[in-house]
């Protein structure tokens, strides 16, 4: 293994696979054999629309807050936050007035996210 | 679903399952249905043992530094930074002199986490 192979930083924009998933939310993939992590950038105010998939979900507030719609409830979340998203439960994201960065994981990963591409769901 | 379900916060201590991994390394456990997090705290120049599991491994660092050795190889990380570590990869970590947060991701989740105990394997 060549050293420093796997390792990654939340800030390099050049890493990671790019995609666009709404006006205002962008993403960069990193596939795993198991797990897979998207690294969401959301413009002030930008908001996803409300999508479901079989994977679970697990999503960390990195910066910023918004408000998380899951389960037909709406939860403020900011800084710190992080939230477990079941399979197949509709949810969606609403960035706050500063935007937000969000770590999610999904397991096991999203086959269709493996490459580049736009949207929530398959394309 | 209750409000908040599935709803936490990086700082609170008394959510999660509590683990005590070595000395000055302690962790609280999430489960999921696919993954679970981990979210551990190191104490300055604590380390862990070399110990390897079969699920695959993610880890983000929060705060801090310290130096992720896997696969043989020494890697000084800092707060941004990322890593994936394959099934069955020997690995270990050392914080830094002010100590380390990580975010660990476990895939598919590690059955003996999802009750407290100690070490870093079964028991």
């Amino acid at each position: 293994m060549s050293k420093e192979q796997f390792f990654y930083k939340l800030s390099d924009q050049a890493q990671g696979i790019s995609r666009d998933l709404a006006p205002g939310l962008k993403t960069r993939i990193f596939p795993g054999d198991q797990a897979m992590l998207s690294i969401v950038t959301i413009a002030p105010n930008a908001e996803g629309q409300l999508h479901n998939h079989p994977e679970e979900q697990w999503g960390v507030m990195l910066e910023g807050s918004g408000v998380r719609t899951q389960g037909g409830e709406d939860v403020n979340v900011s800084v710190g936050d992080f939230w477990r998203t079941p399979a197949n439960l509709p949810h969606r994201f609403k960035a706050g007035s500063k935007g937000a960065l969000i770590l999610d994981i999904f397991s096991p990963p999203r086959e269709e996210y493996r490459k580049p591409g736009s949207g929530f769901s398959k394309d």
